[in-house]
């Protein structure tokens, strides 16, 4: 039998919304939130949409009246009930109480501000200003909505039986991961993939399957409306953000490289444990890790982000050894354009030197790659990033000049400040 | 909003029946059946199941309390207004009322004779006896059932997410065995796989999929309930059945020789066209063609389903030639253990020698091979034969050694009388 009124209720929908909590988001966008709302909440930040892949013509791909409609509807959402009483009462790495009320009550109150979307060529330019707290929330759901109209757009060209055949094979392709991954002994594994994702619906598949599949070498998820949904962890902790505006707002040259070390400082004063982990590479990980402080080697364990990950997860491990520190009481967390090939490799590699976590993203969360003709279902390179802080540009250099952001007299300002000299260019792989 | 009316509905049904209609059977079997009515309708047949795959042990996988309800629903069954509507109204190969009226009047308040049901061993020995025409309708119904039983014993072991890969794996299967069959120009292409297939619901859904991704290449199914469900051809003509019955029924050899040829006598009065085609190899292709009466070379086409497909296609097409026929004009419909590179040989082999189709079966409907541990899913050899007729037991020979049935003295003077002399054994694939 037909239930009625679920199909007529459906037909009054006026858009599919593709994000519809405001907690379809990254853990560690709410942990910065938290620490921005409390350490620089009158910080007034642009972020802007960057698609490093050009040759994807997003203006003309996604129709700027559907996404105006989903950008006006994240713009309608608030927090729900269920959603705070699980931020407020749900044990994160194992604390209760990870968000203080003086957080949650703003965010309960919260409204996402208003965006600014302007057709340039292909692409769209899309900026969102205003306080630092409420605008870097718009990142994740932004980038998703993006991904996923620009999914919509090449699914609405194809008939109810291709899609179940993309699916099949999109299904079938994931779970072969998954198998491979299930023979590496002690892998410890979390999905890093919703900024990125073909749609929320997939997301959430792949969070089941991992979860089915691994067991508990799957860790859990980044997305808190997944982790609260599928009751699994919610993982994540803290990104290149943080050091970015900390050394926009920097007044000098001594300041600026004193900045990265700011923002450990002031995290350092929030969190503990699994939640002390460096993401050391914003300016360079060899002269972050040389200049750091003592206090730092202390902390849990490092974030692999950009670079060979080899290299970086080699440097950590020389850099903690050099501090006193026993590396196999540490945590190196590669997060980086992983497929399994890639973390097979690691895992091998690293296994025993310390101990390894894998945040896996777009090719767990996106992989439709030579699914469609003309492989219109790849995944591509797209973020959204704080671009200036109270007037001044931001920059990022990573260890891969490919991914290196900002004006070019500031790069080379910072690359003389944080001491970065030739860096190897890697292929940005999503 | 589930529906709740629905859920409940649900709950009631105390079996999930695997045959739920009378013609959730093979059009041909319909065909015969008529056939049967008019000519012998009195005749007393047993039919047995047979297990050909010796080491699937049925009577341990499939609880003989479910099996014997899955039965007893089909001897409930009669034949629906709209089922009967569409026999008596529908098109069969561009002809109208193929089912004359008595027929369809005796089909209508037909319900199927008891069934004798015994384990022996680990195999149950499953007998039907009655009247040819009642008796010869449990053929397919009960090989769907013990086939889908067995599928689910092995799927009740799995949880609902490696259901959903499990069948993702096998969709994607059929469609790739689907992507390579639409680069074969001209191809002509049935479903024939409802005797053997994974489960009802599967053999629709790869209707589907052949319908969608050949378009006019794929000329049909033979199963009734899906053609009318689908709205596709139904396909089909005649079987081994019809002449191992006449065969036993022959009094001497002298008749014995001749029944092969008065089954087709009797069809040959019946139909026309498309109907006509020859299965020869009941007691041997090549003895068969050189004894026919000339007439019968004026048929359209032939089907081979024994025995090597090659050889046999390439005999039938001398055979036209010496009887002064045009080979190009004929058909030659291929039906045994096909699966793709067979077809894509085959095509490649006799396009233009001949009118060429195919009729898929097994490989098509129950391709489950390699999907779970211990390749519990694989397709199996299981048949449903006339093993007697009015006391008299049957024999088949094929062009096949490993296909051949019937008590050994009989199979001797089948082979004396018929001329068969050495045969080429060939693995029976499903």
């Amino acid at each position: 039998m037909v239930d009625i009124a679920t199909r007529v209720y459906n037909h009054k929908w006026k858009i599919d919304p593709i994000v519809r909590s405001l907690i379809d988001t990254d853990f560690y966008k709410l942990l910065m939130c938290q620490s921005v709302f409390r350490n620089k909440p009158d910080t007034q930040v642009t972020f802007s949409l960057i698609n490093r892949s050009t040759h994807i013509p997003l203006a003309d791909l996604i129709d700027e009246g559907e996404l105006r409609e989903q950008l006006d509807h994240i713009r309608s959402l608030s927090l729900g009930r269920g959603e705070s009483t699980w931020l407020r009462g749900n044990t994160f790495y194992g604390k209760r109480q990870m968000f203080r009320p003086d957080f949650m009550e703003w965010f309960e109150n919260l409204r996402l501000p208003p965006y600014h979307l302007e057709r340039k060529g292909d692409q769209y330019e899309l900026t969102f200003e205003g306080s630092w707290p409420e605008v870097m929330l718009w990142e994740v759901p932004a980038l998703a909505v993006l991904m996923e109209l620009r999914s919509r757009a090449v699914l609405n060209r194809m008939d109810r039986f291709e899609l179940q055949i993309l699916y099949a094979r999109a299904m079938t392709r994931v779970w072969e991961k998954i198998e491979t991954l299930r023979e590496i002994p002690g892998l410890t594994i979390a999905d890093f993939g919703t900024r990125r994702r073909h749609s929320y619906l997939w997301q959430d598949w792949c969070v089941q399957a991992m979860r089915e599949g691994l067991g508990s070498a799957f860790t859990g998820t980044s997305n808190c409306k997944i982790a609260m949904g599928r009751e699994v962890e919610a993982i994540g902790t803290n990104a290149h953000e943080l050091p970015m505006v900390y050394a926009a707002l920097a007044e000098d040259d001594a300041a600026l490289a004193q900045a990265p070390y700011d923002v450990l400082q002031d995290w350092h004063d929030e969190h503990e444990g699994n939640l002390r982990i460096i993401l050391p590479d914003t300016y360079g990980t060899k002269g972050f890790l040389d200049n750091a402080p003592d206090w730092l080697a202390g902390w849990t364990g490092i974030r692999v982000d950009s670079g060979d990950p080899a290299t970086a997860a080699q440097t950590a491990i020389d850099w903690w050894r050099d501090r006193g520190e026993d590396p196999t009481e540490k945590r190196v967390i590669f997060s980086d354009g992983l497929d399994v090939g890639k973390i097979k490799e690691l895992h091998a590699q690293f296994a025993g030197k310390a101990k390894i976590s894998f945040g896996w993203g777009t090719l767990l969360t996106n992989d439709f790659r030579g699914l469609v003709p003309d492989d219109a279902l790849a995944p591509f390179s797209l973020v959204c990033k704080a671009v200036s802080a109270n007037g001044q540009p931001t920059v990022k250099l990573s260890d891969n000049p490919n991914k290196a952001m900002g004006p070019a007299d500031e790069v080379a300002r910072y690359k003389r400040v944080f001491g970065v000299g030739d860096q190897k260019a890697q292929q940005v792989i999503v």
